[in-house]
């Protein structure tokens, strides 16, 4: 778009076309995470539509009433910060100190592309994800731990096996499951003792 | 997953969890538009997610009023039926011509992968795409087009370089777009306009 183009629409859709095509970007942050077959780690872009559409899905498992339609924005957009950031793998122990500060910038530069308003909504929606307090938040938290849970488990276990990953590791990370859904966490509690007894998460 | 594991679960979830790890394909399927930077072509998944965050974003210059959240649910699961069918390029006047059939048998196939009630819903979003009657439809298939649009648009036009698309081409498909967004078209025209102009689009 030549600059002649981008100065004759309006300043609205110039900064919605601007973040539309930032966003982009998050389609070459790859995840640990392999995708079903093992064939390559999976990107930002493709775990969150997978989320969206598990948690349209799976939304009468949630421990309370949610509104589905944001619980699937908020999956649609948790990741954008890692565009900046990167993605830091679950059980990164030192990237995870800096996590918080790496993201948190990243989300004003991203975000502050879109006009005032819109930047304003996903910001809430993003920042409600993180502090992880209502039921939608929670719920979209099931969601981003069952997910790679399943391809691993659909893997078998290869993922885990690579980072040796302790069962309590995995544990740790999915009491953030069991606030969204005790149903879910019962699945991925079978799935962990399973991965356990196999070996595939080493059993400490 | 063990036999002894699925078995364990209720019928209903297993189902959920088979229609989940089926749809995981959809991040193989590659389509004939590149992401930004050119790097490398963008698969169903991504484009879905994409065009999911567009709608939510762009839904004020929808012509008519719509519930933003099934606009989304449809950007989201329109191309599973590329699974089996595999991506129709849009200006692939052969490969058109069998694409109703080939997604009939897939939405068949993978739909059913799900429990009762959820198949019925899941079809019914996917039909309502397809037959592009409401306003949701209507806006779900600008996103469908103005996605790639940008995407081109960004990489200097290369992928329409490389098929020898022609403007004609171009417009005949955003007839759909003008039908969801007046607005949205007026951006495309412009894009379209300008890469006939500079040579990207063949003057046809």
């Amino acid at each position: 778009m030549t600059e002649d183009l981008r100065n004759s629409l309006s300043e609205r859709m110039r900064k919605q076309i601007d973040f539309i095509l930032e966003i982009d970007k998050e389609k070459n942050i790859f995840r640990q995470t392999h995708i079903t077959g093992y064939g390559r780690n999976e990107n930002d872009a493709e775990h969150a539509w997978h989320m969206a559409i598990m948690a349209f899905l799976l939304a009468e498992y949630s421990n309370e009433k949610i509104d589905v339609a944001r619980v699937m924005m908020m999956c649609l957009i948790h990741d954008v910060v890692e565009i900046d950031a990167g993605d830091t793998y679950a059980y990164d122990t030192e990237g995870l100190k800096t996590q918080k500060e790496r993201e948190e910038a990243a989300k004003e530069r991203i975000y502050s592309l879109l006009p005032a308003d819109q930047k304003k909504v996903l910001t809430e929606i993003f920042d409600e994800f993180e502090e992880n307090k209502t039921p939608e938040a929670k719920f979209a938290h099931a969601m981003d731990n069952f997910q790679p849970i399943l391809l691993n488990d659909s893997n078998g276990g290869k993922d885990w096996i690579a980072h040796e990953v302790c069962k309590s590791q995995v544990y740790k990370r999915q009491t953030k499951s069991r606030e969204g859904s005790e149903q879910i966490f019962d699945v991925i509690d079978r799935i962990i003792k399973e991965n356990a007894k196999t070996g595939n998460l080493r059993d400490e």
